[in-house]
């Protein structure tokens, strides 16, 4: 007889599920793109809809359009919940979110096709608007379900192209009556892509993930003084691009010094950007990211008075705003435990790893248990229509979650 | 009696036709647009050809428009030439090229009204397209009057809106027959801005320009991978940006270490330019200028050799362009003697200096003794609207170019 360890996905299933919805809003050379609340993502929750339908689960959408298909267990007792979001950025892949949402189609799916009852309720959810490109802020949905925007709030939020999300979400007819910000949950599991190079390189299939980096994002404004490169001397410069290969260098400096720290300068731009002119100014970004509060306020501190101080040295005029910061999560010590063992109960080759990325179950986590499971992003490339994961680490994470979620609800 | 050395050029007179002039293709707030080969260029032609005329000068114009007005001497000896050019950048100021050949028309109008007969002949002349925005190269009249450049090969050159030089010369009837490649001349003195901040930061009115500085320009292509801000560890990334900020910081370091080294990275653009994704591609372009060529030489090598050694290290692959390549070029020492001597016998504050900046005097020194003078820039400011230099500063210059040509030519 098969026991629940011997229980797995149907992997060919799964990855026909992802290409399937990667066909709604396909872009040329393979991406897609399902911008939040457009009728694209209506089309791509229509998908999870129609799948959620023919399991027969009783399924809730609330005011801003997060879907919950729940599966009854022999007690009403907490929900074991899965789950991650459709929506993608401009240029997505078909990984990003999808996997999350229809790996947990499957593990219900499985669950059906062996009619295997389950102690607890567990259900899956697609949240909206995870990505936040065409409406701030990102991971709209799971704050909405976690109680911090109202529903007005959401409704008046105008984006990039000047519509409102309310006539969005009339336009698409994708709101429901469901309120899911007193559900009982009792843990939430999210598979994703990683979306860096870590497992890929290291060789390993699945990342318990055990939490996720606070995240710290500065933009300095530097003024110099505009001036002839080859008529005025280095010592009479006021040169903001020096400045700015200063910064360049001391984030890298503060990845080395600092445990676990992250520090990136994505954005810079001169003015005015000419090959024999001192640049006037320059502004450039720093995304900082730490798994520690304290370490990323550490690095935040000193990379504030390296500036003011390298700045001062070059007579260059300086200001700052702190665009994003973001404090560390710690996932559920237990979610991340069970997670680990069922990946290694299916001889798996496994790590823990800190989230570099956002995602949904960092907004639940502070409400609920939850953690993350992650496969391995092929050259860690992801918001890229060239995003791929292989379709054997499709599976692996989607047995892992099956496992893990049977722990959960037995 | 007046003897020659109290006699001074008529101060008001010059600062009113440099005044007239920048009326010429005015721009709002005070600059000048006189593009090489437009109306506006041969409008302001015309006003030198006025000056010219009214002076009683021989005018002869060559193929592409230099225009040359002699003032006979008592003996036929060779010419002793005073000029610079009066196009502008597309945001230029008024003193830029102008106030060389406007102050040696002064000096003739001068010359004429105390109708001092020299013994040598004595020339100003107006040279095409110094600026180089419009049609490359830049300081093509001179070029063209050393014999680099053919008429047809000029003529056929295409400016950046599509246009041939032929073309815009037969639009608007600026060419001439005569040929200045056999010219005898004795000596050239350039009257310029310094566009720098040398003067002005020191309190000095006069600079006898020694020579001109060596520039070479590179443009580095750097491309590393893209990589996500958050979810790739510092020792997986190809971060093409950050190779472009030790660049950066290596340019002020060459410029610390090597002897009379100016380098600059005047433009920088990354790609993607995303706050939180590692920089995939960075173009930057560094400015290396020295008085000394094998200096000049010495940090190129070294910039070049750094870069391929940093590149490396971070796993990014580098490309490099030399955009620019000019040797130094050495002032006639005698010129710049006699420039230094009449600027003293004047009471000017007065320094040697190189200039940084690249003009026709340095062309015109390969074949004859030629050097320049420098007056203040306020601020060190030009190839900008609000390019200033004080009147009493315009009249020093002016003086002393008067006092330089009177002992050239006795």
């Amino acid at each position: 007889m098969l026991t629940p360890e011997d229980l797995r996905v149907n992997g060919e299933r799964l990855n026909q599920a992802l290409a399937e919805l990667a066909r709604i809003g396909v872009l040329d050379g393979g991406g897609v793109c399902r911008l939040a609340f457009t009728h694209e993502d209506a089309a791509g929750r229509d998908y999870v809809e129609a799948w959620m339908r023919t399991l027969g689960l009783a399924i809730h959408i609330d005011a801003i359009g997060n879907m919950l298909g729940v599966r009854e267990g022999t007690e009403p007792g907490p929900l074991i919940l899965m789950g991650s979001h459709t929506d993608t950025v401009g240029t997505g892949g078909r990984y990003d979110g999808s996997l999350g949402v229809l790996a947990g189609l499957e593990v219900l799916q499985t669950l059906n096709d062996r009619r295997i009852q389950t102690r607890l309720p567990v259900g899956v959810i697609s949240f909206v608007n995870e990505e936040g490109v065409r409406f701030m802020p990102d991971m709209m949905g799971s704050l909405f379900m976690r109680g911090d925007l109202a529903t007005d709030e959401v409704r008046s939020i105008t984006g990039i192209d000047g519509s409102t999300i309310g006539a969005n979400i009339d336009e698409i007819a994708y709101a429901g009556s469901a309120d899911f910000t007193a559900l009982n949950v009792g843990a939430f599991l999210e598979l994703h892509i990683e979306q860096g190079p870590v497992l890929e390189q290291e060789g390993l299939t699945i990342a318990a993930v055990d939490g996720v980096q606070g995240i710290t994002w500065i933009r300095f404004s530097l003024q110099g003084a505009t001036a002839h490169a080859g008529a005025t001397p280095i010592a009479m410069r006021r040169d903001a691009g020096y400045v700015a290969g200063c910064i360049l260098q001391f984030a890298r400096q503060l990845s080395t010094e600092i445990k676990g720290q992250r520090a990136t300068v994505g954005s810079l731009t001169l003015e005015p950007n000419l090959v024999n002119v001192v640049a006037e100014q320059a502004t450039l970004t720093v995304d900082l990211r730490n798994p520690d509060a304290a370490q990323l306020q550490e690095a935040t501190d000193r990379l504030l008075t390296f500036v003011a101080d390298c700045a001062e040295a070059e007579g260059v005029s300086v200001t700052h705003e702190i665009l994003v910061d973001v404090a560390p999560v710690t996932f559920d010590a237990n979610l991340v435990a069970i997670i680990e063992q069922s990946a290694r109960a299916l001889d798996l080759g496994t790590r823990r790893l800190t989230s570099g990325a956002g995602h949904d179950a960092q907004i639940l986590a502070t409400k609920y248990p939850a953690a993350m499971i992650f496969v391995p992003s092929v050259g860690g490339i992801s918001h890229n229509i060239t995003e791929y994961t292989k379709p054997e680490d499709v599976v692996a994470g989607a047995n892992v979650l099956l496992q893990s979620i049977l722990r959960l609800t037995h």
